[in-house]
């Protein structure tokens, strides 16, 4: 197939470029490199610094040399028009968006910075795939962040909705915890009117929370390895327990630390979009995925990181601290997830030995820890 | 009050500074004049030039001094922040909205300004009111047309969902018919967001397709006329139907004519958002009032007019064309519009006399009729 993947440098971009190209794809990879830009003008840093696109590809072309490269933004209309029309992908991954919670509550040129970008991104891949590709499948990453934490169980995107006696099925109801989450209810918004009235053919991924390295014998080669973070703006959680943990600062607990989410782990991940891609849904159609194996509170991944870690020899503490987001610090949370399992997903939950696997990585790289771009920085108020 | 209006040379927006300014509030009115701007380079014309806002001003300041203007474009953040500061409003009207669904739906420019002009002035306000005046009001015009047609009954902006034994509150489910339509869905995810979390006061105003000419003893001067347009991108079909009507040509009904929505006349409008301001919500509330005042279906409003015009002696004829829309012809329409009512609106609603009256109009104006401008030139395939 021909697959163009927005975002190709991220921490899900790289391996979802690695994995497509082992499995003999033919490749168009779109960054400018973003992220990056704004890790260094935020002053954040990743704990591994991955080589550039244009460096990684060619290790790449040792497996595939179907794979190129363009170095473009993807909210530039003209750029990406021209890009797209040449390729004509029969499948886009667009992860081309601004990830950070933090960075899109930071002030109103960074909450306008996300929604443009992510807006307009979206906006310019579905208005090229109406035009000149309508049968090419739109898989797009979107976030459980999306439902928020209402106090039903959350289904998978879709909901039966009956009032007064008559029914009709809508999108499940949305509420985000940030302006970055509701750029992304919008996104789906925007995907929805297009597919439903031109029939074009979407998956959207509400993904829980990533954590991990993306383990294949090709990746783990330290020439190909994906970014790594564990700053308050870019890192996830899990992520940055385990530097924490390695490094003896305490585990820092947002507020009550009875948060409940749904995380997987990276290589569940790229399996995800690999099964989303051999799964199109009919034209006209909207598949969402909860994308997520299982459900812990913040307490409950402290524990579990504290305990493998102990198995290490390493003692770790955790820290309450005042919650810079705003959320319910108590609320239900039963969000559904078998979509993925039927298409056949096999999850590798976080058990101690993916930790310890975690650990032994960060600990790889302990020399370039920056314990300063831990700690929260931005809150909500 | 100190009352800011946005986007006040509009068919609503001028109307509604009328009426504050005799109601002897400080006004800020800002305009940049897009849609004169548009609709000259869309060809489109109105059936009467009302003068710009600089001029008009002048003769409101005869009953009211506390009037000043801005040329001002709300999506520039810079320009809105200084005059937003500067004021600091107790309310704002936010009107500086792309009102047409077929522009939006006419090419990806054109989709991308409607997105970017709304979500950005919004945005705008948003961050203003929340950095420089908290308790100030945000009065935003929305539109029935973020409901849809859903099978089951509309409900003003919430809807209480039981779902496995469970029940929780949430935004009713919302997929609009044009870009522009997606467009107000977002608006409300973004002033939902932000009231919710930094207590804002906001009403959302659902409205529906508004018709009529604002009757006021100083508004019926023509020196202070709003603008009427007729064309088929930014008029709405009751008025479009007089124009027709009272030029011999017949009444084009899009597709089967069984669609149905809800009407609102100006005059009620004007007063809808008057309530509105007498009538703020608490801090974190976000009021929805659905604003319409009953319920037609193409076919039913083209007979009425087809009635009233006959009283008049005017005869004409119906004619159904290809929908150039992409919505569902024959569908469940029931939706609530209590609260308003329970406000105080006493509807004016669509009989002979209103239409004889807007048809007498029309005719004073009949030369400046372009039947060129009223059959639908921008099809959503």
């Amino acid at each position: 197939m021909k697959i163009m993947i927005l975002g190709a440098d991220g921490y899900m971009g790289w391996p979802t470029s690695i994995d497509l190209a082992l499995r003999k794809h033919e490749l168009c990879l779109i960054d400018n490199y973003t992220k990056r830009k704004l890790m260094s003008e935020y002053k954040r840093k990743v704990l591994t610094k991955s080589n550039k696109l244009e460096k990684k590809i060619q290790y790449l072309h040792e497996f595939n040399r179907s794979i190129s490269f363009h170095d473009l933004d993807c909210t530039n209309t003209k750029q990406f028009e021209k890009v797209f029309k040449k390729f004509r992908p029969d499948a886009v991954i667009h992860y081309a968006e601004l990830p950070s919670a933090p960075y899109s509550m930071l002030g109103a040129k960074e909450g306008w910075k996300t929604l443009n970008n992510n807006l307009r991104s979206t906006f310019n891949l579905i208005d090229c795939v109406k035009r000149y590709k309508p049968d090419c499948h739109i898989i797009k990453l979107g976030t459980m962040g999306e439902y928020g934490t209402p106090n039903i169980d959350i289904e998978e995107g879709w909901i039966k909705i009956k009032h007064n006696k008559r029914t009709d099925n809508f999108l499940y109801p949305r509420q985000g915890g940030s302006l970055y989450h509701t750029s992304k209810i919008m996104d789906t918004d925007l995907l929805w009117f297009y597919t439903r009235n031109f029939n074009l053919k979407v998956t959207d991924l509400m993904q829980g929370p990533v954590y991990g390295i993306y383990v294949n014998k090709f990746a783990t080669d330290k020439k190909l390895e994906t970014s790594f973070t564990y700053d308050d703006m870019f890192g996830t959680i899990i992520n940055r327990f385990i530097v924490q943990g390695v490094s003896n600062i305490p585990l820092t607990i947002y507020g009550s630390g009875n948060q409940i989410r749904g995380y997987i782990n990276l290589s569940d991940s790229i399996e995800c979009v690999n099964l989303a891609i051999k799964n199109p849904p009919l034209s006209g159609r909207l598949n969402i995925y909860n994308q997520f194996t299982e459900q812990y509170s913040v307490k409950q991944l402290a524990k579990k990181v504290q305990s493998a870690l102990s198995d290490m020899g390493i003692k770790c503490s955790t820290r309450k601290i005042k919650n810079p987001r705003i959320e319910k610090e108590k609320h239900y949370y039963n969000a559904s997830n078998s979509n993925l399992i039927k298409l056949g997903l096999n999850p590798k939950l976080l058990d101690n030995n993916i930790i310890i696997e975690m650990a032994e990585y960060v600990i790889k790289y302990k020399k370039n820890i920056d314990k300063k771009i831990i700690m929260p920085k931005v809150s909500w108020k």
